[in-house]
């Protein structure tokens, strides 16, 4: 049951420092060719990369897939592929081993399975995220051969903030202006206003020089959209992707549209007037919706944000109960960022092409 | 696949004008003896009253178990219901047919399934969350015998709000000092603060008086919760909580624990110290991760906001186009809330209860 | 997770002595004229007939639609319907409350759910079948609409068998001269063959006479259909159909093509030879793969034997265990059949459409 | 949506000529003690041994476990592994790369997909099995556990059949005497009888050398079950078992208990009368019912059996149509076996572990 997607399946494995991590994607229909490198290069954006803002953590991690594709085509069989885990330092890991880091799911996990992982997190690893970008990365390829493109980028590092132009929500090539050319991706920032990665970066490193943590927002932005994806209630697009983006790792708020700025807007200024509508797409004047009107895509860009708290592992020496249920003062060792938002980007882009994929498929089954 | 849950699984099923609505509930444990007053009771709490916030429609909204009880005993077998529709006035809703109303479902639905239900909104009217809130009421039941409570709230109205002390997060009896005693509930503007109430009915007023809508926040609180409940990815207990919030009609933003303040705070002012531990429950000086670590419970109250925006059927006159894809100006009738937020409080409450029970039957399969 | 189907996903609802039944079938697509007739024939072609094979249960079976229909068009929404229960003689259970009936689902309820259900069976009653069939209904008439018919009919009572000519197989024609004027289908034993009809009627009489209880084997039949449907491995349609046929109470086996006696072929015998091949569909000169190879479908007819055990309810006494764990002797008292099978003609009818459709649904997704 | 079980669920991916096969199981709980070399050990059964009755393709189908155990001790999270493929011949198979062979799923696979894999049937060889029964050797390890114990043997090799003494369907003692010493399962033929296993071998050679294949029957057997496995309709373990036989490869038929000759029993005489109840099993004078009353477990033994036609490859000069939809006159290159019952006896025994085992799980959830 923990699978991401219903009808585009993603079941993600591995733990941070077992031998291996993947995933098995299930339901991805024959017949399209992938491209594998564009996989790669998406992962190497999720990848701890060694500078300032990064982990130390080097690992090179090299997708390798194991079936689903026939000379490069999807066969409509399952895919699976393994990342293999190289530079696992458990050792790192055993004066933990004993005490309840605050914030961390040690105490949760082990309450839940009556044991702890060894090392490194286990499941709760930030490192099982790279097999949900590789996903993402085969989304997004399928959704662009349809021209839906998919977009995550750093709005917030603390109160460091870029907000992206309003017009962009009504005005998909403005938005394209900026965001088409993916140079902007790799950079230490992923944001698309330089001014902002540097105010941001340097947000990031007076944090870390500190010793301590910082959180922030990633927004997303999805366009060339047909209406009709998404479904009432339970399947409602807003839904899956509140979904989606909140099982990211340290995500502890989402919004799309209007969000939670809506809540104080009358009526009057929300409604988003229709200005022009074919079979599949309509256009309106303001975009407040993100996107959606009643759980369902209506051909205007889908934007919304996430929410990251800061990383729970500082630097800096903290008050953790121990196993004998004493208050002990430690300092957390490992490599561990001081920010988790530049490398979840790729995450929140992954996230969001699978759940647009996974709700593109089930429009198939909407009419007779 | 339309369902909430896994494993106490909701399929809702009705339209706003049709002969009934209601819903089936598979998964729900044999051997629990149900109060179905209390269900009735919390329907009533939905249900428009007729007053001054609510809409002037009048449904009784009496419940029918139809089955999967035996002497008032859940017997394991599925549980169906049904309401019945009473007051359907088709006709209202005649004159908007032929138009599109500005951020209305009308034509994302039509996109979607070709076709146009005749009248009501159809499955994406409010009226399909009173079978959601008649399952809650069950699920609260099931939940409240293993002593786990759950409410909701009103925190804002449009700029007007009530701020949940802080001390609630950690304290549960003083935040149980104001909410057990369940008065408030039935108030206008569901709200523990009295006060706040008035100054919250005020703004509402105004707003239906210049014919226009407010949107507004509701804030959930769990506590009593052992330990485990959720997983890591896509089974988080955040990410549940998040889909089925944002499933409820006109929400538009979701957060927990710090949400997205918690963006802008350092990670060691924002780390949970734990001071006490047991198997089966912790206790934490502050309580930012809302109760969740790794997605899973901690044992401390699970908390968080639900945004809500206006309602788009305002009572002055719009801008919309009609299906000749020709704009025209029209006013739409028909009985509408000014503000979306005192009848969903029920609602947000039902699917906090349905995330935490769904979770609760899960963790029973945590461990051989 | 008690649902049939996983696109065209019917859950079904209900006790036999309970207020009413009924399912509800989520995943339809919409724009389908439904014609609601038809499902009533068919439900009454179900229902216990108080002629001499069936029961003396009088159940008008009278169906009522709650959702999913707007002006007799699917909409997309989950379809509601319920049939209330009116001729409930609970009495008739009372006598047995105390005892374990032999191979009735007495002790098996009791041990699963700490509980039994007051009268009638329960959720183990056939009165179940009944919404399975108005479901079935429903989808045998969207698979008309592609060309796909199913049918269902009586091969053996007992040891009086009437087989179908082998040429059925792979000769559609002929099979259909027999079986599309349905006719055949109302008379108490549903068999094209009417010299075999009176046979097994007089089989099934006799045994009647004697007080006990005969078991049976239906045969199910669909033509028209489209090569692919069907996935493999959990996905194939042989899988798909034994569990569908399996669930139906009193099933003791299933068989598809040659079935158990093709155990003793040789290869070179029982190998199908294409004789003509096009993009949807291919014709063989023998049909021993039933339709499907791979467990997807090849476009021959798809055919097979659904095996049914006798009726536990016997009218001679018997020996039964009480809740003291006492042998004691007893006769079964209560409305029962001598023979499961002509009233499960349409049930396997329904199943056979019911998994038939989800697999058509299903093959939307096979390729981009 | 291709996965096996619903709590324990297992997804298979991989392909006969790719990198690796291999398969994901998700839901297994936490804190259960794996014995690794008994997986291998149940995997070396399944392999193909270059014995006379097995294909000659040799691979040693090393399992790597990649994930899901710390210290070789369950962790909750998804067991992943993989077995590579090595012994991958696919210039066997360019021969056959443009013709549809007769009974193959070379046509529905075309059909269905839009193309062919490579080489070696892609997802439809056999060789998939591989990683369910490693699925299947966990799932019988939990069972154990629990005192719930798996067989699968051989009572058929076309006509030469051996039939399990109907006292073993009562009496688990007298069935244990023959099974529990499993030194039968690593025969050429997995059958207890050794003048069966003479008698059924003579029979695969007298075939193979006239370059024909033959189908049988494998019988399964497990006891020690407690009641209350299974649920009615959609979830009877009937039903489940059903499913998952019938998606074995060459599988064409399924029955439980008195199975199709039950269809000519009286009632009277098909009647199991219990003996002994308490709370967790029952005890019945005969058990026609094959230990399952309304799909439900009733504690007796379940057993079975499952019909298998003859492997479509045969290595004699056929009619077959290639793609220009000409008959030509062809015989099928490659290593195939000239039975496919020998080797699928562990996989019938992984798929009965693995049903009964989600059906345990499932069991957790029934009482509140």
């Amino acid at each position: 049951m923990n699978s991401f997607g219903q009808l585009f399946r993603v079941t993600v494995f591995g733990e941070s420092h077992g031998p291996a991590i993947g995933a098995v994607i299930d339901g991805c229909p024959a017949g399209f060719e992938l491209n594998s490198e564009a996989i790669q290069e998406m992962l190497d954006r999720r990848r701890p990369g060694g500078n300032a803002v990064g982990t130390a953590r080097n690992e090179a991690d090299q997708i390798e897939i194991l079936s689903g594709l026939s000379n490069g085509m999807t066969t409509g069989s399952p895919i699976a592929f393994i990342i293999r885990n190289r530079d696992t330092r458990s050792q790192d890991y055993k004066s933990i081993k004993e005490v309840f880091r605050p914030s961390h799911a040690d105490f949760t996990y082990e309450a839940k399975y009556g044991l702890r992982e060894q090392s490194g997190g286990g499941r709760s690893s930030a490192r099982l995220t790279a097999p949900l970008v590789a996903a993402g990365a085969i989304a997004k390829q399928l959704l662009a051969s349809k021209n839906i493109h998919c977009y995550a980028y750093i709005t917030a590092i603390g109160d460091t903030r870029w907000e992206t132009p309003i017009e962009w929500t009504t005005d998909e090539k403005t938005a394209l202006a900026h965001l088409a050319n993916t140079n902007w991706q790799s950079a230490k920032i992923p944001c698309p206003n330089e001014s902002a990665q540097h105010a941001m970066q340097n947000c990031i490193e007076d944090i870390a020089q500190g010793g301590d943590t910082i959180g922030g927002e990633i927004s997303f932005y999805a366009c060339g959209m047909p209406a009709g994806l998404g479904a009432p209630l339970a399947n409602k697009l807003s839904a899956q992707l509140a979904h989606a983006m909140s099982s990211i790792n340290a995500v502890h708020g989402f919004e799309f549209g209007s969000g939670f700025a809506g809540t104080s807007m009358k009526g009057s200024a929300h409604n988003d007037v229709f200005t022009a509508i074919d079979e599949t797409q309509a256009r309106t004047a303001s975009n407040y919706s993100g996107g959606l009107q009643g759980g369902i895509s209506n051909g205007m860009p889908i934007y919304g944000k996430v929410a990251f708290k800061p990383i729970s592992s500082i630097r800096t020496p903290q008050q953790m109960l121990n196993k004998d249920n004493q208050l002990i003062e430690k300092t957390i060792e490992g490599r561990h960022d001081a920010c988790p938002v530049p490398r979840a980007v790729p995450i929140v882009e992954a996230h969001l092409a699978l759940t647009l994929l996974d709700a593109y498929l089930q429009n198939r089954l909407s009419k007779w």
